[in-house]
């Protein structure tokens, strides 16, 4: 039965659940891929340069896979999720031109920052650019529903990175608000990303709740993994040096939860490393030191875990089906990234 | 007649055309400006602080004032008027805030960039929070088909950004180049702010398109009035300072014809100014002998007529009217504003 819907999928034991889920939105991702590089033509040949070379720099494009996936759960509807996809596709990459210009980042996925080649100034105004044509896209079907899901998306995320911005370096930033950064900035995205692929998909308002929480604790659960890894030393798989959040000061759980329970001179140590762009790996280790006696690390993947048991719940009430369980998997496998 | 119509506006001669314009809005712009500040709320207080520093900063607020005045000119029909000027004010306001980043402009209106204030992170982050704000309020109205000529919009005029970014001191930019940046960076969004006033008006597809026009030819008017005042020693007026355009690279169209006419020696003293940030008096003075020598100023100012002769001639077809005559006089008024 599997096999009749999902024609493209190989029975493949070996694969892991994120390969699973780009064989099963293959065809409909090819066409989101020729999308994207169709929108992101212009005129002005720094445009396309700058963008491809961001799009083309090997992310997994985890969040239009979502939309998707979303639409096949649902039987795919009225077909408008692959403008969805890519508009998806297109506002994450605004933001990531947008916040290596503000984190000063040197590094994307292994490869320099589109920053570093063509300048902080272009990488402002083709993420402007982005954003424009992300929302072409989706009002090409004039689906208004979804644009307002998306819309509504976009400004919380720039609201939770101005929020993340304003806590920069602050050691009073409670466990509190770093949940609300994270889901600003990261889970909301995720959970537009799902709630219009159902709703493309013919998805009624249950299936759409189901498929919005499901992303928006996916989300959670992966920004929580990618700030334990930051300080985890696997800075050949993220293309991120351990301790950047640290050098950057951004007030990630880690950090909250040792100050919470650190002594004065443990306190003094992680206020002189924090935000320091020049810390030493000396110093960093003195703070993952910390971290360890306070368990900080564990303690913030164990919500991970806690948000991931959440994302897989939302899916309960869904019929059983093949996707199903590859969207189940790929949650689990997000979060075994880091044990 | 237009007493009626217009009830809050004096009979009062001595009034400018601008300030006529805004008498016969304020009662939508009054609206207009409510929704403004309410939509720049946000639980994080660094959105609204310096969202409000910049919009509160004295602009004259033109762009919505011609949505609402063009959907008066047709009778107001369905009255979304209100929320596209509001978004098109907070396009604007966004567009604002990155090109100060992006121009490291220290002064805006007078004051000192919200850059200069809150820092480029804060300055790029907040703009995207305004251009995700004005979508949903466009998202409210429910009107798809106006929401594609903003959103449109957004993506030409980044991209007119990023072709200004690429030609800046590029001495071969040629004058058609030049007038591509200035529709693109410019007039498009007085053109969209006047063709999705006119669609909230009710207008019909002859009302749109004429309405379209006028706000295009405008914008090309405005643009190049602009760049001829950036050499014409209004800093007081304009809040900005002689010669910055030339010590910024930017190739507008009074550099752009003097390097055309310009010998050897002359273009050897263009290009050693241009791009130049530390520029001095003297340099700015003997490149502007050479736009003299050329006429270089006056022809951009005729360039600027030319257009708002356009843009008056686009209202032909249209039934007489008060707002007509304001709209005709307000495109008079600004090019008056350099001569």
């Amino acid at each position: 039965m599997a096999v009749s819907v999902l024609p493209q999928m190989k029975q493949a034991p070996e694969m892991n659940p994120v390969e699973r889920l780009m064989a099963a939105t293959a065809a409909d991702m090819a066409r989101v891929n020729d999308l994207i590089l169709d929108r992101a033509r212009s005129h002005v040949d720094m445009v396309p340069e700058l963008a491809r070379y961001l799009i083309d720099s090997g992310g997994k494009r985890l969040r239009p896979m979502l939309t998707v996936a979303a639409a096949i759960l649902f039987g795919r509807g009225q077909g408008h999720a692959v403008n969805f996809a890519a508009a998806v596709e297109f506002m994450h990459n605004a933001t990531l031109l947008h916040d290596d210009v503000v984190d000063e980042s040197d590094m994307r996925r292994g490869k320099p920052a589109a920053r570093m080649v063509w300048g902080n100034k272009a990488s402002i105004l083709v993420g402007d650019f982005l954003l424009g044509q992300a929302f072409m896209m989706m009002v090409e079907t004039g689906d208004i529903e979804a644009l307002g899901v998306l819309s509504a998306a976009s400004a919380v995320m720039a609201e939770g990175e101005v929020f993340q911005l304003a806590k920069t370096g602050d050691l009073e930033t409670s466990a509190a608000d770093y949940a609300e950064v994270i889901r600003a900035k990261t889970a909301v995205l995720f959970e537009a990303a799902c709630a219009v692929g159902a709703m493309s998909g013919g998805a009624d308002a249950a299936g759409r709740k189901a498929l919005a929480l499901y992303g928006l604790e996916l989300g959670n659960a992966f920004q929580l993994v990618d700030d334990a890894l930051d300080y985890g030393g696997q800075s050949g798989t993220l293309g991120k040096n351990v301790g950047d959040d640290l050098r950057e000061g951004k007030m990630t759980l880690p950090v909250i939860l040792a100050l919470e329970a650190a002594s004065d001179s443990e306190r003094a140590i992680i206020a002189s490393a924090l935000g320091k762009p020049d810390a030493t790996d000396l110093e960093v280790h003195q703070v993952v030191a910390i971290f360890n006696r306070y368990d900080t690390l564990r303690r913030t993947l164990d919500k991970a875990r806690d948000h991931a048991k959440a994302a897989i719940a939302a899916l309960d009430s869904l019929p059983d089906s093949e996707m199903k369980t590859i969207l189940a998997d790929v949650v689990q496998h997000s979060v075994s990234r880091a044990s």
